[in-house]
């Protein structure tokens, strides 16, 4: 069933599904007709308040208020290591995100963090507080410097969903809701903005698998695996890691300082069989040096990819070419 | 973490987060030179089959195989009345899917379908039959003629994805298996092609709605229904419209024979919480006819979604802007 405006259906369809880069030039006229006709509608349909409207349609919309549910908040799982300017950046900035319910600061060094520190956060969520709700802010002490502690199980979480993020990258607010929305659609699988692949390698033979980084993801349009650096996941897979991950796996990492978000992509893929959802979205590096631009990254990354495959017993992983985009953002397809 | 290729690394993620349209010319000529740099590298590193790999990168990936379990295949549940041709045409077409399971024809027409009609159909399954296996054919017959009846519990289906699908539009089987891909990430809501609106109607005040059809949504990028004439959904759903449906909304859509597709987007809606997903697809329509063609259609679908929002004693329904579109198909972002 379709919209019932009395234009030539076949038109509609035809005009819906046509990629721009694949239009040929009728269809791009016929499109610019529809384009500016519409325009012309918008601009002699203006409301008394000066807002645009088309047809009776003003983007008005009551959608179900589910900000008090578990569903409808999410947690932010911040990792960070004595990078104080860069965790107060952070900080002041998803302070100011809608939807937000807390925020936990996944806290490895020897010392704890300090009295300053924790003022100065703490009159950041202050400052943002609304409606006299002010967002939550844990810091969750770990004695053992292990990667494994960002995925900790957090007993008491208020929400399902965890967005869990490094201190070094930003997000603009409306990119990380738009991932949220997502996510709400997609609870059981990982929902972010950092693809990467496995690939096979053919020199080595079967079962054998090379770590595809971000040009080959841009290469190819596939990928199997979202970073954890900057994801929406379910607080069930933080128990399920904690309690299920084989210790030799936990070991590995903590020995390497590396791989926990490929040990996290293969545990929801294993649980799912499905694969992650890639989310396109703004990315700002407010950090300089991270352990990806040390030399023999893409190496140790591949080691982590078979060492996890030999203790799994398979590659769970799931590859796909799913992309999520704003449609609001998108006019010609 | 990230791809370990000796690149800034701020620049590869300035190319990765920016869209075309806000491309700037700096942006967009280090783009095509990174094009060309790597299309030249890819044509240098020709494999002995002639096919083209990047830095090793072959395209060659082991996925997890999934199409024996029933997450990884999907049942067709085709509603037809009367129209033998393009009966015959779909089913045709769709047999040669890879990961169709079995197709489920929704009969609800007062004669039982043709020894002929069902000898054609079987044959064109016998001569789509891969290794051996065949899809299956079920007639689901129904006494009575209703819309609801495409939404009756399948009894002993082997597969937790519907696909279903009116007898009148066809996709190419690459848009069906990318659909079903987004769906087994997303399995509780529903993933299709055609979305739908619903808006706040400002003239008749609070809980007063317009059903927005395909220019509105085209208008707006937002959406809140995926219609059941071209939609994965999960089997449940199936029972729960059977035995949860308010027997109002289901006499309601037997007498007006129309809104079937709405009822079951509240239904999975009010399940969820959460918005379903539209997947960019190629459609082609077969038919000629459809009661959206028929004057009035507009109004009707508006009478079904506040009589909806009547029974459930709210709105379950939550849009989005949410677009899943095929990576390997867009390189510029």
């Amino acid at each position: 069933m379709r919209g019932g405006l009395p234009i030539n259906r076949r038109a509609v369809f035809k005009l819906r599904q046509v990629g721009f880069a694949t239009l040929g030039w009728v269809k791009i006229k016929i499109l610019l007709c529809a384009c500016v006709a519409l325009t012309l509608l918008a601009v002699a349909n203006r409301n008394r308040d000066g807002s645009s409207s088309l047809m009776g349609w003003t983007g008005d919309v009551a959608s179900l208020d589910l900000s008090s549910s578990p569903r409808g908040r999410y947690a932010i799982v911040m990792n960070t290591w004595k990078r104080y300017d860069l965790l107060r950046k952070s900080i002041s900035h998803y302070a100011t995100c809608p939807r937000l319910d807390s925020i936990h600061i996944v806290w490895s060094e020897p010392d704890p963090p300090s009295d300053s520190l924790k003022r100065f956060l703490n009159y950041l969520l202050q400052l943002n507080s609304r409606k006299g709700q002010q967002v939550e802010l844990i810091f969750d002490i770990n004695k053992e410097d292990s990667l494994n502690n960002r995925f900790k199980e957090i007993k008491d979480l208020k929400t399902d969903a965890i967005f869990s993020i490094d201190d070094d990258v930003i997000f603009p607010c409306s990119s990380v809701e738009f991932a949220f929305t997502v996510w709400q659609s997609a609870p059981d699988t990982m929902v972010g903005y950092v693809p990467r692949m496995h690939w096979l390698d053919q020199k080595k033979g079967k079962d054998k698998y090379i770590y595809g980084g971000w040009w080959s993801v841009w290469w190819t349009g596939s990928y199997s695996m979202i970073l954890s650096k900057a994801a929406f996941l379910h607080k069930k897979y933080l128990k399920l890691y904690t309690d299920e991950m084989p210790a030799s796996i936990k070991e590995y990492i903590t020995t390497n300082r590396n791989c926990e978000d490929i040990a996290m992509s293969f545990l929801v893929a294993n649980a799912t069989g499905a694969p992650p959802i890639w989310v396109k979205g703004k990315i700002f590096e407010i950090g300089s040096t991270g352990i990806s631009s040390l030399g023999g990254h893409s190496e140790r990354r591949t080691e982590c990819i078979n060492k996890f495959v030999a203790e799994f017993g398979r590659m769970p992983l799931v590859p796909t070419s799913m992309k999520a985009v704003d449609s609001r953002n998108a006019w010609f397809w």
